[in-house]
């Protein structure tokens, strides 16, 4: 079951039933609309039916659960937010978090391995706190975090430092860019702000600044192009539009519900994923 | 949503969510299995999705309920026993008993019009109540109750008058049948106790002591033939399976969730039905 209010726009149900059948898998995904104030009292209770096995969320849930949660994934405690939710085996309530996780295997799937990579991630909300966490796991060399308010950059970053840091103790260089500082050092750029949606927003950053060889990531899933995947198109930058991090979660999802050998084997059905988000881009 | 528990052997979503199909209705049934102890609570929850319209109900749950609900049609008053719960306009929960409506458009399917005949119920219990509702709002003559517990016959009778007695005043000869009276001038004996479930059960009536002319419907679904129908079948009674009750609620649950146009198209989907049904009889 997917909640969200509204969830009319949410294409989660047409991709993963037409991967449930193609697969002979007995299950479905079934969209519930669920006011907000309602949605804590829905949660718990659906997941205590025995044929439900987990709650995937969108706006506004994703943010309501976590702090009734018993356990959650690393991305999901800096970022506050999860993707989903199940009933461990214990009972309590357990959340994950894939946004971060999807562009990483995004970037994979660009053959831009981030690995090493000095990286401008603009936008410290939810998504780039996800994002964020995956690029520290995934070893990136240089992170520079830019936010309209820069609070809230160097909170993320803080939180980063408590709770993602790598077990080795050598993580990336950690910086909160003041929109002034030079960025033709810069390897990528991951746009996770909403900037762009309304017509008259100022792009997100000054395109110009970015070295030619630098490539761009925009995660805002309309108006597609997006105006910032116009601008660096039009300075000949590589630019990828950010449904492939909605593509690349397909196979967390389905490890969420228990279903790990369906998850290895989707190579078919991603490249439909990717031509369906096309053509009915996420809202 | 279709709750039960077990839910696995439930017929319902097979057949529902084939008919939405074919009518191109943007809609799914599901099965949700679901603890007695936890489903008041996962009833109110789920009822109160904005897009999830009612909850159908099978073991245990038609009985669960019923002390919690703002409205009930007679049939769930007399029956103490629903099929499907709803929330009004007002958001009270509403609730209804289809069987006995199925089971009298059964009796016209088979072209038994029930009005005027003198009818033998035997079982006084939840199903028994709802066909005996259903009978006397179809104007028969006389309606005699049998049950193990003749105190339950009485009550149920007691129930009928209280409860779903006809506006005009003049309703059916009401008696308890102590199982000794002759039973030559019955036209239509209904069965709707589990006597026949285990292969030691006896027969609950004594078949020789009908007249060649009666009619016997069964609603005991397995085994198919059942031990009485097999006994009519051999003293040349015309004997009917119960599953054409279920067959014929399927128009009731579709005005139920507010779908009465579909529900007055489906004779190619009724024929399916009973195919179906037929071949997987409901537990």
């Amino acid at each position: 079951m997917v909640a969200g209010d509204p969830v009319r726009q949410v294409q989660a149900p047409a991709i993963f039933n037409r991967i449930f059948q193609r697969h002979g898998v007995d299950a479905v995904l079934v969209p519930a609309q669920v006011p907000a104030a309602h949605f804590s009292t829905f949660a718990r209770a659906v997941l205590g039916a025995d044929n439900i096995q987990a709650l995937w969320l969108t706006i506004p849930h994703k943010t309501t659960l976590v702090d009734e949660l018993g356990r959650m994934d690393t991305a999901a405690r800096v970022a506050g937010a999860v993707n989903a939710v199940r009933r461990g085996a214990d009972g309590q309530l357990e959340g994950a978090l894939f946004d971060g996780e999807g562009l990483v295997s995004a970037l994979h799937h660009w053959q831009l391995a981030p690995t090493g990579q000095r990286v401008l991630l603009v936008g410290a909300g939810g998504a780039g706190a996800a994002i964020a966490v995956a690029l520290v796991a995934a070893g990136v060399s240089e992170l520079r975090v830019r936010d309209a308010d820069p609070g809230r950059a160097a909170r993320l970053l803080q939180r980063l430092q408590a709770h993602a840091w790598p077990a080795s103790g050598t993580g990336p260089r950690l910086t909160v860019w003041d929109g002034h500082a030079p960025l033709n050092d810069v390897d990528l750029v991951i746009h996770a702000t909403p900037l762009g949606l309304h017509a008259d927003d100022p792009l997100p950053l000054e395109v110009a600044d970015l070295r030619p060889g630098a490539a761009v990531v925009d995660i805002l899933m309309k108006p597609q192009a997006t105006p910032l995947m116009r601008a660096c198109a039009e300075r000949g930058l590589t630019v990828h539009p950010g449904f492939e991090m909605l593509v690349q979660q397909v196979p967390d999802y389905l490890r969420f519900v228990g279903l790990p050998e369906l998850a290895g084997t989707l190579a078919q059905d991603l490249s439909e994923v990717r031509r369906h988000l096309m053509t009915a881009p996420p809202g």
